[in-house]
């Protein structure tokens, strides 16, 4: 691995200058004024980035997965049923942690590489005449699998039911780089972290509640302490912390927001789309298929590509790391040795994806697959050369 | 607030230029072995701070709040009892997360500025003749009165009743300051944070397990994911992670432990010891006096004092950032508005305290205490000049 | 020494966090128009702390050494003859260089710690009839004596004899510091580098040059390229520069110009006035005496110490510099050996201050010196503490 | 232009994160003796880079051309001759600086693209009986045109004449990267900056002295004060400096060499050379041409290439920054228009050199020359592929 080659895993991504420096702060004070100056802005800004007027931001220092226990345990008691579709492997994970936390799951088993079955989804919502159903979960984007669901479709199926479940999105490789709209969507709880389309370092979870799941809170029985949000809103009203916040990395997060709201988000997401399609130019270009299903679904963040059969995939992540000092992301779970994966979100330019396009090519000729050199990095250059300039020289800085 | 003055906060502590740097690394896969690079040496490090042979240690991108959390919910199930002292607002924290975690708290309620009732838990274990204790809590430091408790006398205590209860140590502000023993004292939780004596930003908590300890997470049925020590461990074997970790923080362990070894742990504490002197013999100057109630209790991480009747203390702590831009901590809880506090941990010299106690001593007499200027400085450069040479060679580097 | 304590030297000064990261550039092309968004803005920036409407500001990868000869190779001719005094050790060293470059230097020997004899300039100059005089040289402050000369008295000299010699100041420990007039006192060359008033790392010569100076360098013979100021104006009218700039330290000058802009000129001023004032009252409490002869030539930004008779000086900066961490500037050339120098320009707190005044205190007390421990610190506490808090507080950050 | 893209001129380099973090000092006391521990490594580490046992090396905040100047005023006097060739900008640029010092130069007018002509050399020093020729000037790699001369055969010229002259070799852009043998040369004075090979900023003139060279000092006239190698010489024996030391970059450039001579210099300009072959296959795929005459001659450092006629070569490097955010070289004086330039020294791996091929390709696509996209790319792709491991995984870290 070489410092110097960018990464192009699916987070944490690279990190800007910019961000490097707003993170590395010396020691202050944090129960001095000068940390509400970075607390609320910082949230502020999330806010924004989640497109809400007025959703709640909590910003905890953990990660996705502790985003995630938030959602759960604030707004939830033992015993509650959850609707949640498993698509992929982080699907899977927070379909883990609700039975862990002792809810009952109705899982939706969904192919790896589809998106949320919506309509499955309305007839379950449909039929659950007494509500039982407390909480739907969706994955936004898929991870594992380079899938993007249609959160619309769920806010639409829970509405055209009149169900009054809550409606949890995991947004963590979504948010900051593809179109998230927490009040249009009626999202409830959307989750995130900060080593993804923040592009920070890792270390916080970013989490958002909708006035709707803040009075769930009230009568949630989950165990909780650390990841209290009603002690986090005591202290945020103070310009506190109910324990020791990670300032260096909020600092970073304000910053974040406000280079991500500065660039416009329409901008921040149609440079991800760009940025993506080129990608997706070089995978036909090589001959190969994604792992996603259809192009509807493609998501602009991770591009899981799946070689062919006999080959395992996960080589060309190690040789990549260990000939040419590069990263890529393996396939996990049902889809490990079948796919690997392209991150393409964050801080990254044409340039840079073009070289981590020329590395998955040699790597996959050095392992034998019949891969024209150059030929995906052709691809991708004719889409990059075409799009307009105005987003390109957005993305340039 | 200054970013140039040293801050004189119990934690987060002012860090050393090298931590800052190793902290601050660019992106890298922390699926790759790379990530196994910083992960183990980090672990063996920590676990020679805690001066343990064979404890797991873990680490999480939390605090060390989370911790808490991390071995109350891998080792305990609701409705358990635990044996707890209150005195002083860290002990009393940890108290209340166990309730809310439906755990029964014994609570032993003590006088703040006075250390864990070692002989009342004695009489309370040996009276728990079924043994419905299943872990005693003890916090070694208690960042709110300056109180370092012995946590040899609690582990003497369970010995003596023959009491089979776990021992977790509360060791947020003493770990890498102060004498710690793990294997000695037979703790089975330590928890700390990176904060502290590891002079880090905070971001991590810092967890060490006995064998015993791990034995009790086999049946412990508090819910848990994000902090569920299992996952950790499976993690580790592979050289990952069960999510994604704070890797910059985590090279920053290794590299601070690597700093605290290499000074050698006696020199460490010799050295925060005569800090601390420092700062006491400048108190004793002023003429006032610690909340610690006698010197064997002394800490040598933080000092809080009281200042004399109808005076309001925090306005010491608020002029200093005001009009010094110099950070004190202000009285928690039961002390709030009764004692200032300095903090004198980590990465500090004694040039640097010596400007800290100037600070205090200007701020005084500006708020019309009968200080006279420069008195303290004086005691502690008459200590200072006259501790062994050796001891502050090291200290300066 | 001791990264984490201030250094007390008469520069380089302790450089501010936000100016520690303005240099801290990854590579741009110094070809492409971002450089110009870089040097234009610094070279106006110098021009403002100069207090000119019109100098030419250039700006060397060099130090203040490149600076004086870049002012006397731009504008003089082998066997041109300069007037200078010679009060300490920079002064000497310019005219050293002087005699190198093969010009006739008319010194004014000057006792070391009192200023320029503007009264024996004036004379000098009103004999010199046939204006064989070309330039009079000013150190307007010695580093080495910590004295401030009057350089308005020099020009006054100049006009009353109407003589058309330039004037050049070495502004090296007063630019940015000390109030320096360009236009008002008639300077043609003003020298100083990166590494005191701009608080930047040492790398830059900044020199500014009068319309005079110009029109001088039409005529000036001596060989010059690196030093050329021609070819620098040559590059900044196209964003160029004649050979490969020092970015980081042009970005960070422009940062520093910015921050000592924004702080307003008359309050930096005040800013050091103040700090240095603290610390003559603890010279005083000490019963010691500057080598400055008179107040009404104190530096604010060094105070060299005399120390007893039999007593070497030079001891206490190696006593700082082992025992403590702490680095002061030692005694040069003829005052070696019988004055310590305390460095207080640039980013610099009272609560530095005060941590600098009790080391020094330590060391002379530890030396032997008849020192009362605290004794300076609560002088010069008691100064500061006095001292309006608007200037206060702008200089806590 | 964009930070997150690496640059491609030819110097300054891409910095490596450790240089950048060991150039970004906190202030030391230069005149203590933490300074010696980075200024003699630092000159050791330079000495073992020239392949040198003996030379002594001199540090200047300067730059290359403060080199150049360094290696005339120190060994000339005014009126001497000295024997150059003028094969390219920089070579005319230092033949400007020595009739600037007044000293008569013999031009041996060659022409852009190729090497020195050592026959020419040979036969003017033979023909200079009455040693006339002080120095012999040579470059060793033409910046502006990718060529490097054969240093061995000056050598050869020299000695056939058994020619006293003083031999001095710019280096600038081949010290570091390739090989550059001072004592087997037996070269006098050998220049070179921090920016190049050394991976450094910009802001350091790095000279080489010969016994013989020193030698010269004695007796050579041309004033100097800035660059007197006796004042450094005299400094260096006492830890110290004749003025303030850049001592950030100083600290770099130590642990730049430390870097380069852990690598290893035979695979540092090995991996120099891979990295230049495969712009070479690129450039032969475009059907293009290098502006260096021949394959013997081309440099491992720079590449620049020639475009059809009629095409405007600077467009290419004005495209590149605007459009992608991508810095390359413009062509230079008699190639301005000419030739655009890619640099490929320093810190690069194949990856990063990849990417800036396909920006080529796409700059030269978009503005109507005839290539086709990722024909370049596949050429360097083949090359780097095939080239043997053990340097690639040097290379890549």
């Amino acid at each position: 691995m070489s410092f110097q080659n960018p990464v192009f895993i699916p987070g944490p991504t690279n990190i800007p200058e910019s961000l490097r420096k707003a993170c590395d702060m010396p020691t202050i004070d944090h129960r001095s004024p000068l940390f509400g100056q970075i607390l609320h802005p910082a949230r502020e800004g999330v806010r924004k980035v989640l497109q809400s007027e007025s959703a709640e931001i909590f910003i905890f220092p953990s990660t996705g997965t502790g985003g995630w226990e938030t959602a759960l345990s604030n707004t939830l008691s033992s015993g509650d049923t959850v609707l949640a579709a498993r698509n992929g492997m982080f699907s899977h994970r927070w379909i883990d942690m609700c039975q862990r936390q002792r809810l009952r799951v109705e899982i939706v088993e969904t192919p790896w590489g589809e998106g949320l079955p919506a309509d499955r989804y309305a007839e379950i919502l449909a039929a659950d005449k007494h509500h039982r159903i407390k909480a739907v979960l969706a994955t936004h984007n898929e991870t594992a699998t380079g899938v993007r669901s249609d959160i619309a479709a769920v806010r639409h199926a829970l509405d055209a039911a009149g169900h009054p479940a809550l409606l949890f999105v995991d947004g963590v490789s979504s948010i900051g780089s593809m179109d998230f709209r927490f009040d249009e969507w009626g999202v409830d709880c959307a989750v995130t972290g900060s080593q993804k389309g923040f592009m920070l370092p890792p270390g916080l979870a970013i989490v958002g509640f909708s006035e709707k799941a803040m009075e769930a809170t009230k009568i949630a029985m989950l165990p909780r302490t650390f990841f209290d949000v009603h002690d986090m809103a005591k202290g945020y009203a103070n310009n506190a912390y109910p324990y020791t916040p990670a300032v260096g990395l909020m600092n970073g997060l304000n910053e974040a927001c406000r280079m991500l709201l500065d660039e416009g988000l329409e901008n921040v997401f149609a440079r991800h789309h760009r940025i993506a399609e080129g990608v997706r130019c070089a995978v036909r270009a090589w001959g190969l298929n994604l792992c996603a299903a259809s192009p509807d679904i493609y998501s602009d963040t991770v591009s899981a590509i799946r070689t062919p059969k006999g080959f395992n995939a996960t080589d060309i992540v190690s040789h990549a790391a260990q000939t040419y000092g590069v990263a890529f992301g393996t396939g996990l779970g049902e889809v490990a040795g079948k796919v690997f994966r392209i991150g393409h979100l964050g801080s990254l330019t044409d340039v840079m994806m073009l070289s981590g396009l020329a590395t998955a090519e040699m790597c996959m000729a050095d392992l034998g697959l019949d891969i024209t050199l150059g030929s995906g990095v052709a691809a991708a250059q004719e889409f990059y050369r075409a799009t307009p300039a105005l987003s390109r020289k957005v993305a340039a800085e």
